[in-house]
C-alpha cells in the first residue's frame, strides 16, 4: 500500500538538513553548557548561536528567548509562570483566554482555576473561531494578569487579530500570551508588531525535531519558573540544555525564513483546490474556520510575506 | 592542545549506537504517536517498546513509566505532582528532603515552601553526606506526604540506604521519591527492592541524549500533572512525545545492562588509583563523600552487579 502523509499539522518529518545540523552536538560538541571547561564552552556557544537565530526570527533580543522541551511546555510556563508571579506579588487573580485554545493552554488554565483558585473566564469567538478585540476590551478586569489568545488555531486554521488585542492589553498593563506553535512556520512573527509579551513556539510542525520549543518573554515580564533547579535559561527553566535539538530548531527556523514563500506557493493552490472541490462536489460540506484569515495566508498577501 | 574529557558526571557524549537507534525516528517513523493513522501507530509502537525497556530495567510495569524532557523535569513532576495531589485531597502539607539534593529537588522543594505554603524540613546527613534511616523515622510527621532522598549524590557520589528509608516510608503510607539521575547507569535499580514510589532518571549521564528523562510512578501513586494539555503519558505529562530521544534513552539503557560490568571494571581501578595517589601525594587532601558507599561500587560487590 502506498501511504500519503497529509497530517503535517500534527507533526512533520525532520528535514535532512536539520538532522545534519543536530548531528555534531550528539557526539562531538557534547559538553554540558553549564560546565566551565572548553567542552562546556563549545556547547554554550552553540546554544547562544541558536538563541540569536530565534531572536532574529521574532525581532526579539536573545535574552528574551528561552528554550523549552516543546510548545506545550512553553504554553504551560507562560501561563503558570505569569499566574504564580502575579500571586506572589498579590497583583491579580484573573486569567482571560479564548475557549478554543490548544489543550496546553486550555487545560493549564483549567488547572490554575480548579487546583490553585485562579479566576478564569473565556472570551466569546465568532462562527469562524475568531476572537474580537472589542470583546477583549469588554472582558478585561482590574485584576486580570494575563490574556492568552492563540495566533492561529491548530484545527481550523483561523488567525486571530493578535496585534490589536495586544494593543488593548498593553494599554491596561496586562500581559498578552499567544500560542504560535501552529503558526510559527506560516506567518512572519514579529513580537513588536504583534504587541505580545509572551509567545510560544515549537519545532516539530515545520521540519524541526519533536521535543524542543521556545518561549519569547518580553524583557520585564515577571514569570515564576515552572521547572525549578539549576539556573539555566536566565533562571527561567532549569535543566541541562538540549543542545542538539535546540540547534535543530534553529536550523528549522532558518529554513523557514529562506523557504517559506516557496513552500506556501506550492501548498496554497493545492489547499484552495481541495477546498473548492470538496465544497462543490459534496453538497452538505462546509469549510470550518475563517475563509480568508486562515493559515497559510501569506502567498495572498505579499505585504506580510517573509521575502 | 590535546583535550581529555573527565567530566562524565556532568554529561557524556552520545554513544554512536544510540545515535543510530534514534535516527529512523527523525525522518522515517516520524508520526505523532497521538495520530490515529498508520504513521502515528508506528511512532506509538516505538514509544511503547522504549517504555517496556525502561520498565524491564527497573522491574516496573510499562504503565508505571512516563517519559519526560530530562531528569530535572522528572524531579519536578514527582515532587510538585505529589504536593499538589496531596493538597487537592487535603491529605498533608509536609515535605521532607535531604539538604544535599540536586538543585532540581532542592529548589523545587524551596519553591513549594516559599510560593505555595508547603511545610518543608530537612533531614540531617552525616559527614559523608549520607541520610540515616533512623533520622527519617524520627523526622516523619503525621502530615508528611513525601520524602525525597537521592539514590547517589551527583557531586560526592555517596549512596544512600534507599531501600531501608523506603521501608520506613511504606509502613507509614508516605511516598518516597529518589533522584536516580546520577546513579542510573551505575547501580542496578529495582524499584521493588528499593521500596520507592517515585524514581527519576535521565539519559545524558550514560551515553544517552540530553533532553529526555523518565519518571517511575508506582501504580496507585497520586500525582497532579505539572505539564498540562493533551492526555499523553497516561495523563501525567502533556506534549507530543519525543520519540527519537525516547528511543535513544531506551537504547542507552539497553547498553548499560549489557556493558555495565565491563565499564565498571575499566573505570574502578582508575578511580581508586587516582584517589590513592592524590591522598598519598597531596598532604592536605581528603576524600569527599563515603569511602565505600559511593559510585561506582558494583565491581566490588558482585551481589549487586548486573550480570
Amino acid at each position: 500500500m502506498n501511504n500519503i502523509y497529509l497530517d503535517y499539522a500534527a507533526t512533520t518529518p525532520v528535514d535532512e538538513r536539520v538532522t545534519a545540523a543536530m548531528q555534531p552536538y550528539f557526539t562531538q560538541v557534547f559538553g554540558n553548557p553549564s560546565s566551565l571547561h572548553r567542552f562546556g564552552q563549545q556547547a554554550e556557544s552553540a546554544l547562544e548561536k541558536s538563541r540569536r537565530v530565534l531572536a532574529g526570527f521574532l525581532g526579539a533580543k536573545p535574552s528574551e528567548i528561552i528554550f523549552t522541551s516543546c510548545g506545550s511546555e512553553s504554553d504551560n510556563l507562560a501561563i503558570k509562570g505569569a499566574a504564580f508571579a502575579a500571586r506572589q506579588q498579590s497583583r491579580a487573580n484573573h486569567l482571560l483566554i479564548s475557549p478554543i485554545e490548544h489543550p496546553a493552554v486550555l487545560n493549564t488554565a483549567n488547572q490554575l482555576a480548579d487546583l490553585h483558585g485562579f479566576d478564569l473566564s473565556f472570551l466569546p469567538v465568532d462562527k469562524y473561531g475568531m476572537v474580537s478585540p472589542a470583546e477583549v476590551q469588554k472582558n478585561l478586569r482590574e485584576d486580570t494578569f494575563l490574556v492568552s489568545v492563540m495566533d492561529a488555531n491548530n484545527e481550523i486554521g483561523t488567525i486571530n487579530p493578535i496585534a490589536e488585542i495586544g494593543g488593548i492589553c498593553r494599554e491596561r498593563g496586562i500581559y498578552l500570551h499567544t500560542d504560535a506553535v501552529q503558526s510559527g512556520a506560516h506567518s512572519p512573527l514579529d513580537v513588536n508588531s504583534l504587541n505580545v509579551d509572551l509567545l510560544s513556539l515549537g519545532a516539530h510542525k515545520f521540519y524541526g525535531p519533536k521535543g524542543v520549543g521556545a518561549l519569547y518573554i518580553r524583557s520585564g515580564t515577571d514569570l515564576s519558573p515552572m521547572l525549578t533547579g539549576g539556573s539555566q535559561e536566565f533562571g527561567q527553566r532549569a535543566a541541562t540544555e538540549n543542545v542538539p535539538l535546540i540547534a535543530g530548531m534553529a536550523a528549522a527556523f532558518e529554513l523557514v525564513q529562506v523557504e517559506h514563500d516557496q513552500r506556501t506557493n506550492h501548498i496554497l493552490p493545492l489547499r484552495d483546490y481541495l477546498i473548492k472541490q470538496i465544497l462543490t462536489k459534496i453538497p452538505s460540506s462546509q469549510l470550518t474556520g475563517h475563509p480568508e484569515e486562515r493559515l497559510d495566508r501569506c502567498a495572498d498577501r505579499p505585504d506580510v510575506g517573509f521575502a
